[in-house]
């Protein structure tokens, strides 16, 4: 088992000279950190020292990240209006408000364990992978950040091409990509699912031409039994959020979500949807960033009352048990369809236990399981064969 | 839940003829049959009684068989020395005694539910899918034959195409399928899963030309923790049925079946794998249907000692965890890898119960979990990222 380091050690002030000092040797010397060798890539705890210690000599405050961010910061700050920064400053921010927000409701006082890692080649990047396994409230929790800049595999130089981009045969292309992952699976039936996934690309040719960027992201919430007053809830605060930006996002991101979670071979879609929207460009990346960012901050203020709500919720074993086999459903997406986790599977020396943080902890298969008619299992079935529009 | 009719009901003698004139409306008079529309296919409970039926008018002997063949008894008996009858009343045969041998350690007496079911356009086929839940030696069993004869859509086509099958591109092409194919998921960790799964296809043009045909299976073991001597009885008897036909089989396919059952974004094979081949053509098909069924009826022999020597080996509850950690690990080879399961995704109106019905009652999985060095999680480990020579 990889040492976890737990977050709560009392914090050394040190200066970002001293860090970098000690990061002569790649981390290696990180104070207080655990370094061992994992699946390709360098994994070490992160350590809330190297976190606050940055306060004193920067303008970015870190003091509330889960780590240190994976960019050094002095890069950070130098080029804190270039959006590949300022996405990385989003997405650390949003990370840790999550986390503590979901820490808030574990009583017994769980905590998020966290792991900063860089990628086998550490100049590639890495990220920072939060998970609560085995809570009160949370079954499995995972919220992800990476932050990557690596060559264009060859297979994902075609799987771009098939999505539109143009790039020309003859060059090598390096990309860089920073985004945010989560999925969460609580422990009671009544309180749902969410996933969301908030993410920047870059793509360039080794002569810095035929560049292309874009963002693309989505929140979806998968209940195991339908409580429509909640699933009004979760869509209007995302409706409010896109709203405020165009009036269209809204319609056509909570149709592309429907569209987007859909196991074919069931016929059915994973849950009651969200927004979900890829390859989102505009004449300038900052046109967009609000939109991204006010999507992101949607979150909290879109799940956190429906598992306040529910987390004590009297609990059957036959709620449970559908529970589990909603959550094979949920393995059965993220395996065969989802685009990030293939993504993830097609880049050479991935982090795979960052990419399968999203599967639950327990799940169950049943052959021939269908529900009664009537019955709620039926009800929930009926609006992910069909999805209703909510708000 | 679909109504399963479990055997035992006292067998009723009568005659083809009759068995025939019910079957008028498709099956749906069928003598105790319960007829429900599923998922694309028409399903509906096997009755015994049409099994011994055949006996009187037939001289294929069907009274043992978990149902009647898919295909009508007379046509059978009308072709039978052509390879597609031969090889369903293989499957069919194989089905029902590893069926029996299972029921058999099973003391609480636990039987195989028994599905036969026709395709959405019953005149391509259908299948008889016998599943095993909640036992008390076997957690989840199934074991599936379909017979089938369909268009090949442009999907598989292509597919085929990138095997190597010469199709020319301005045809159709039919193919025609019969294949038996079995996972066994046990609930004692000490007893491994088997799979095993033997298939016969044949395609050909709308004309009737560009006719190929080949033979494709293999059995391969998954222990949860590493009994050298349990690997080494199921390689043997695995090896003794290739050697009865040709020395070269058994390494060959042996080592296929460590290079196709890898998990390649783990690093690590499913299990301690067995044999594994496709493609496998010669003059005539007959040269090799008597290996296949070798290799078919090694299936008992080879793992029914171990479930007789492990079934009730005491179980700890870190081993259970281990147990479905593996698991897990089941369902990733399944759905991100298995031709099989992509072949029945790929299928138009696929039965995907019956694609499923592979996947284990429960799977588990945890963040980062790494064996403790020199533990028996750890030796497993070791040996399915370096597979070893067994015999």
């Amino acid at each position: 088992m990889a040492s976890h380091m737990a977050r709560g050690i009392s914090r050394t002030l040190v200066t970002v000279a001293a860090v970098k000092a000690r990061r002569g040797t790649r981390f290696a010397g990180y104070l207080g950190a655990t370094l061992c060798a994992s699946g390709g890539v360098l994994l070490y705890a992160a350590c809330s020292q190297n976190v606050s210690a940055a306060q004193k000599v920067s303008t970015i405050d870190t003091s509330q990240f889960m780590a240190a961010p994976v960019t050094d910061l002095s890069d950070l700050e130098k080029n804190k209006e270039d959006m590949k920064a300022k996405m990385e400053l989003l997405i650390m921010r949003i990370q840790s408000e999550f986390c503590k927000a979901l820490e808030g409701e574990e009583s017994s006082g769980t905590k998020f364990t966290v792991d900063r890692w860089r990628r086998h080649n550490p100049s590639e990047g890495g990220g920072i992978t939060c998970v609560m396994q085995d809570g009160e409230t949370f079954e499995k929790a995972g919220v992800n950040i990476t932050v990557m800049s690596a060559p264009l595999s060859k297979q994902l130089q075609a799987s771009m091409r098939a999505r539109g981009k143009e790039l020309p045969d003859d060059k090598q292309f390096t990309f860089f990509a920073a985004g945010i992952s989560s999925v969460i699976h609580p422990r009671n039936p009544h309180v749902p699912t969410i996933h969301f996934n908030y993410r920047y690309f870059e793509m360039q040719d080794e002569d810095g031409n035929n560049k292309h960027w874009w963002f693309g992201g989505g929140t979806d919430l998968t209940p195991y039994f339908l409580e429509e007053d909640d699933v009004r809830h979760f869509h209007s605060v995302l409706k409010s959020s896109c709203d405020r930006h165009n009036p269209q996002y809204y319609p056509k991101y909570k149709k592309w979500c429907d569209d987007y979670f859909f196991i074919k071979f069931r016929g059915e879609r994973r849950g009651v949807g969200g927004i979900f929207f890829d390859d989102l460009e505009a004449e300038k990346p900052e046109d967009i960033f609000g939109f991204v960012q006010d999507c992101a901050e949607s979150v909290v203020p879109s799940y956190l009352p429906l598992v306040k709500k529910h987390r004590q919720d009297p609990v059957s074993e036959a709620e449970r048990r559908w529970q589990l086999l909603r959550r094979g459903r949920y393995v059965e997406f993220n395996l065969v369809y989802d685009r990030g986790t293939k993504f993830g599977f097609a880049t050479p020396n991935a982090r795979i236990e960052s990419i399968l943080m999203s599967l639950p902890l327990h799940a169950r298969w049943e052959y021939m399981h269908i529900p009664e008619p009537d019955s709620r299992e039926a009800k929930l079935t009926e609006v992910l064969k069909n999805p209703k529009d909510w708000v």
